[in-house]
C-alpha cells in the first residue's frame, strides 16, 4: 500500500455526507472537423451549470502519455495507484463476462479449438464457432466437469470460441504458463508452473483440458480447448476498511460491476437505461456514503469513430444529470476513465476533464464542461488516484494531520 | 531505471511515424529593457504559426529552481531522469572536445602546469600557455606515451593549458581522487583510490603524470601536468533498446554530439550552418524515427549578455523552421535545454517554453511562442524527462496499459 493511501486511511472518519462519482466512459476526445471536441460540441447546459459552481481540471489517469485500459483506469479513480495494484487479463476477462470471483480463485481465458492427431492444435479458434453453438458446448462441459481434483470449475461463455474458466479451491496459484501453442498447426503446449507454487494449478488446468478433449472427441470442428492468462483475484484493500465508507456501484456492463466488487462495493441492480441507473441511486440514497456510477455509450461511439454519436450520447447524459444533482450530494464528481477520441477509434492517453462540486470548493472561472476549458481549471492537472482523497476531504471525512 | 521508464519501454511498439525534437540551446530568457524577453521580442512568424497549431507549456529541466548543465539537461530531454543518470565532468569535457569514448574508458580533465623543486606545483595553468603551443606539446606527449601498463592513452587538446585524457583498457575505474594540489605553490597531490577498485587507475594516472614530467623536464613554462574529474562512460540504456526507435542527432558542437552518442543516437555529419543541419534531416528522413537537432547561437549570445544578438539568433532560427515543418513530422517539438537570459549571462533555472505539435493534440489558445504565453498553455508545467513519453504516445508508439 502506498504511503499516501495509508495516510488517508489513518485520517478517515465516518459522517453523514454523500459522495457521487459519475464516470463517463471514454469522456475525453480530440477536435473534430470544426475544431471542437465531442464534449465541446455537445450542448450540455446541466453539466455547464454544474461546472460553473465547481472546480475543474484534467485527470492524468495512469501517467502522462500512458493509455489506460479499463482496469487500471477504474482502480485509479477508486484511489488505488494503478502501477502498484495490477489486475490481470484473466480476471478482467472474467469480470467482463460477469463471473463472480472470490479471493483465492484463479481465472483463465479459454478458447474452444480443434485438436488433430498427436496433440496437434489444428485451429486455435475452432473455425470461429458460432456464439450459439459455443454456448451449448460450454453448458455441457460445465455440467460434465463440475470439479477437477477437488477444485470447482465454472465456465462462462463469451463471444464465438472464447470463454472464461474460474477455478475455485484451496492451493491454487496464478504462476502458470499458458496452455496454448500460440499458433495453429503446432503441437499442444501444456500448462506449466512458473514457480513451484503453480504446479498444482497447472496440473488442474491440464487435467481439465484432457477431460474436455475426451468429451468432445469426434467432433470435426470443436474438439478441445486452450487456457491462457491465468490470474488470481488481486488482494485489494477494500474501501470500507480503508476509508470507513459504505460504497455502491451502478453499472450496466459486467466488467465495471466486477471492478467495483474488487474494491468492496455493493453492486446494485438497475434497469438497462442510464436514467434507471441514476434513479436507483435515488432509491438507495440513505444506504450508502459513496456512489460510483458508470455510463458506457460515449465510449462505444468513440470506439466506432462516430463523432456525432458521441456528441449525442453526451447530450443525452446531460439531460439526466438533474436526477443526480437534485439529490444534492456533498461531493459530486463528473469525469471519465480515459479518453476515447472518435479520431483514434480507441482509448487514448489524453487527460480527461473533470468537474468537482462541493460546498467547500473555490469555484474557478470555468463555466462550461470541456477538455480545454478544464485545462485552465482551478484544480489543474491531477493524477486520477488522488481524486478519492480529495472527495474524502471535501466530504469532511479526513481528520487533521498532526496537531 | 525508473519504473516510469520501464513502463514506457514495456509498452513501446514500432511504426512508420517520425518525431523531431529541435533543441534551441539557452532558449528561455528574462525581460529586457522593454519588459519583453528575447523570445518575446523576436519576430518569429513561423514558430508562432506552429504554436497556434500545437499544445504549449513550460519544461522544468531538472527541478524547480535548479539550473541545469548541458549534460543533465539533454539527458532529461532524451527521457532520462537527470537525478538518476549522472554524467561526470570528465566525460562531459571529453565529449566537448570531440573525444570518442566507449564503455569501460575513463576520462579526466587535464592541465598543463609548471613543476618546481621537490614536486611543488608552481603554476597550475603553466602561465596560461597559448593554445597553439599547448597543441604542439600535447601532440608530442600523445606520440611518446601511447600506453601505460597496457592502458591506451589518448590526449585531446582544448583551450590554452586544458586538455582531456582518455584511458582505455581493462580494469579501469572512476573512483579516483584528483591528481591536483588545487592551489599554486603547493606540493603535488597524487591520484589516490576512493575505493580499492580505483587503485589500478590511480596508479596509471600517476605513472602518466611522471612520464609527462620526464618528457617536459627543463622547459621553463610547461614542465608537467595535472589530472582531475576522473569519470567513466555512464551505462545508459539506449533509445533503441528502450523504445525501439532509430534515432539520429544533428549538432554542430562536439558535446551535444557526444551526449547523443551516449544514448545510442547515430550522429550525422552536416555543414556548419543551421540550415545545413535542417537540410541533413531532410536527406536522412527515411532512415530514422527520431531526429534530435541542436542549435547553439541563442545560448552563446545569452552567455555574452547580448540581448539583441539573441533576438537575432531566434529570428534567424525562425526563418529556417519551414525546412523542418515541411517534412511534416508526426510529432514536432521545439524547446530548449535550459534558459540563458542575457540579464544573467549564463544558464539559469527558469523553465523553458515548448511547443508540441501532433495531429492528435488539443491545440490550446496560445498563438505565439514565448515564455509567458506558454506558461498558460494546455500542457502546463512539465518535467522535461516526461517529454519523451509524450512524444512516443503522440506518435502512436505506446500500447495500452492493462486491459
Amino acid at each position: 500500500m502506498t504511503s499516501r493511501m495509508e495516510l488517508l486511511s489513518s485520517l478517515a472518519v465516518e459522517n453523514q455526507t454523500k459522495m457521487v462519482l459519475l464516470v463517463v466512459d471514454g469522456l475525453g476526445g480530440l477536435p473534430g472537423p470544426k475544431g471542437l471536441t465531442e464534449l465541446e460540441t455537445a450542448r450540455t447546459p446541466n453539466l455547464d451549470e454544474l461546472a460553473a459552481r465547481s472546480e475543474t481540471g484534467l485527470l492524468e489517469i495512469v501517467d502522462l502519455g500512458i493509455t489506460a485500459g479499463s482496469g487500471p483506469a477504474h482502480l485509479a479513480l477508486f484511489g488505488y495507484d494503478p502501477l502498484e495494484f495490477v489486475v490481470g487479463r484473466g480476471i478482467l476477462e472474467a469480470l467482463g463476462v460477469g463471473a463472480l470471483v472470490a479471493p483465492g480463485d484463479i481465472c483463465a481465458r479459454g478458447n474452444l479449438c480443434r485438436w488433430g492427431e498427436r496433440e496437434i492444435v489444428v485451429d486455435r479458434r475452432a473455425g470461429r464457432v458460432s456464439t450459439e453453438r459455443s454456448l451449448r458446448i460450454l453448458e455441457r462441459l460445465g455440467r460434465e466437469i463440475p470439479e477437477i481434483s477437488g477444485v470447482r470449475v465454472t465456465l462462462y461463455p463469451s463471444q464465438e470460441h472464447r470463454f472464461v474458466a474460474v477455478f475455485s479451491g484451496a492451493g491454487l496459484d496464478e504462476r502458470v504458463f499458458d496452455a496454448d501453442p500460440q499458433r495453429d498447426g503446432r503441437p499442444m503446449r501444456w500448462a506449466a508452473p512458473k514457480a513451484p507454487e503453480g504446479e498444482f494449478t497447472a496440473g488442474v488446468a491440464n487435467a481439465f483440458i484432457r477431460r474436455v478433449a475426451e468429451l468432445l472427441e469426434g467432433d470435426p470442428q470443436v474438439s478441445g480447448c486452450l487456457l491462457r492468462g491465468f490470474s488470481g483475484v488481486p488482494a485489494l484493500p477494500g474501501l470500507k476498511e480503508l476509508y470507513r465508507i459504505r460504497s455502491a456501484a451502478l453499472a450496466g456492463y459486467p466488467m465495471y460491476r466486477g471492478l467495483a466488487r474488487l474494491v468492496g462495493m455493493d453492486v446494485l441492480e438497475a434497469g438497462p437505461r442510464q436514467r434507471d441507473l441514476f434513479r436507483t441511486v435515488q432509491a438507495y440514497w440513505d444506504d450508502y456514503d459513496f456512489f460510483f456510477i458508470h455510463v458506457k455509450t460515449a465510449d462505444l461511439c468513440g470506439e466506432d469513430g462516430d463523432f456525432n454519436g458521441k456528441v449525442q450520447a453526451l447530450e443525452s447524459l446531460d439531460e439526466d444529470i438533474p436526477v443526480l444533482a437534485d439529490l444534492q450530494p456533498t461531493v459530486f464528481v463528473v469525469t471519465g476513465d480515459h479518453s476515447t477520441p472518435s479520431l483514434l477509434k480507441g482509448h487514448s492517453w489524453h487527460p480527461v476533464p473533470f468537474l468537482f462540486y462541493s460546498p467547500y470548493g473555490r469555484p474557478d472561472d470555468v463555466i462550461s464542461f470541456g477538455e480545454r476549458v478544464c485545462a485552465r481549471g482551478g484544480l489543474g492537472r491531477m493524477e486520477a488516484s488522488r481524486l478519492m482523497g480529495l472527495m474524502l476531504a471535501h466530504s469532511l471525512r479526513l481528520m487533521k494531520y498532526g496537531a
